[in-house]
């Protein structure tokens, strides 16, 4: 089937906070979209019934027939054998264990599926219709709750021997550093992961340090966020401006051991995390031009992602672009 | 020309120390070798003219003339462009700035002739007549005065953006490691690089920690070397063993990180600290266990390099294989 007949593609980005869809043109644009919470559902059936009904819905609403469905690209945030469209598990999603979700939605939808890591996906949405359009090499970071990675490698997405590469949250940036929810210690993703720059912010302030945080939670610590923290920043408060500077530094040290060994063109620093803006990016850049060799800094372009909280349901999207 | 007609490949090994070369058959085998020191030169016009005369008479000792040299593979100890055939600098040997050498030795040679970093002729080594044969991705890694990284990557290898990919001893462990010499602290290198291994030992003997080492070396501490620690390590010497154990650890943390980006089926561990065997390699495999990533370790093999100290000459020879 071409291109032309089959006009549209849903995506659909499945994140442990909330599912996003979303009907996708062949210029990775979203023409109509859709949403649900995550955690309502107590069970993985219950979920992908759910999931289900929502994409049925959505494909209803906007006359999307099979005529014009091109396929369904799904992210999800774990374990995804790509080739087999079979799920492993996901992190911070209970009861997923090897679920066969290519199989289920294609006995519903009978269309092209493919599924894959969220920060795969991610990267793939950056190189069909992103900026990455242009690079040849290149890493692709995602900050939230945890840090995503997807590669790219002479211009595909590279998932490595069994579909798990780019796990750059998992690099140990500090051997006697903090504890990792994955295990080990000292990785990337304890100092810049969003719960633990939280927790890094919180013990400070009950160590007595003042900040405008304070007064923005109305003392109810729990509700600090990275939205807040550069809300902070952005009205001058001391301690939130050095709470992104000392994140932006581990990025950028995490960051310049990861183009020393890729050599890439391009990174691109996507996610909540990089809203944040120049408050993280100018220690980054400066960490970067210390830390990664020279020879490695010729090439180097270090770019905001495109697309913002649309990265994921246009990079799930994009998984069926390269692929048919 | 086939492959058949022209059997030999000449394969140079340029390090810091002594520029080894062999000429290797179809078959990775080296039938004939020479060798000189690097030391000898005083400029780099004189080195290459050594160069070129110890490869003149190697191929003229073996008999090989035009009609049997399929073609001569450099490796060199620094930043090379592998496409133009051009060296920008080398490590450790002064002199050495943006030298058009495969322009000069095709001069003299008339025949193919490849350039590459020495770390990524290895790799290709192993890729083409090594363990190396039956991976799809392949972390490779020399432990000598540096560490040099090669990556093999859907069993190619990989090279990166300006030929710079796989610089494994430059990722950061420790943010409040020791300097590098590249600039930046805490690198892999600073950890396990022979010469900050020797100067750790010499500082806790210093201290007045015991060791075999101190009678090994006549008192000579500038004279210990990774070959001496080994041997002290074998002799049960508590001091050498736990040296290994902890640059084996130092080791399994910096390539569990490049293990969880890359997501490799195979780590290939050589250069002369690799001849510490079980001393290196048992913490290096806890440590591996430790930190990549469950699914990472489903698919990974830990191996020793082939070659030995060949493992150059080979390397550079490889070159030819695949290119042509």
């Amino acid at each position: 089937m071409s291109k032309s007949s089959k006009k549209y593609i849903l995506g659909v980005d499945v994140g442990a906070t909330s599912v996003k869809m979303g009907l996708v043109d062949a210029n990775g644009r979203i023409l109509s979209r859709a949403l649900f919470q995550t955690k309502a559902f107590a069970s993985k059936d219950a979920f992908v019934k759910e999931l289900i009904k929502q994409m049925r819905a959505l494909l209803k609403k906007s006359g999307t027939g099979k005529n014009k469905l091109a396929g369904i690209g799904v992210g999800l945030p774990g374990r995804v054998d790509f080739k087999k469209g079979i799920v492993h598990d996901l992190t911070n999603i209970k009861g997923w264990n090897e679920v066969p979700l290519k199989k289920i939605l294609y006995k519903i939808f009978k269309t092209a599926i493919y599924l894959d890591n969220d920060a795969n996906a991610f990267a793939s949405g950056q190189l069909i219709w992103g900026k990455a359009r242009v690079a040849r090499n290149a890493v692709c970071i995602t900050l939230g709750s945890g840090v995503g990675g997807g590669l790219i490698i002479e211009g595909e997405v590279f998932r490595g021997s069994n579909f798990s590469a780019g796990e750059i949250g998992h690099v140990c940036i500090d051997i006697n550093g903090p504890s990792c929810g994955c295990g080990a210690n000292g990785c990337l993703e304890s100092f810049v992961g969003n719960r633990y720059i939280a927790s890094r912010a919180i013990e400070k302030i009950k160590k007595g340090q003042k900040t405008l945080l304070t007064k923005l939670v109305n003392g109810d610590l729990k509700k600090i966020t990275p939205e807040l923290i550069t809300r902070a920043a952005r009205q001058r408060d001391a301690f939130s401006v050095k709470l992104w500077e000392q994140t932006g530094t581990y990025l950028g040290i995490g960051l310049s051991g990861i183009v020393n060994i890729i050599n890439p063109d391009m990174v691109i620093v996507g996610g909540g995390l990089s809203k944040a803006g120049k408050f993280i990016f100018k220690p980054l850049n400066r960490e970067l031009k210390k830390r990664a060799m020279r020879q490695h800094l010729k090439v180097l372009k270090v770019q905001n992602a495109d697309f913002n909280d649309d990265a994921g349901v246009i990079g799930a999207a994009s998984l069926l672009e390269r692929e048919r």
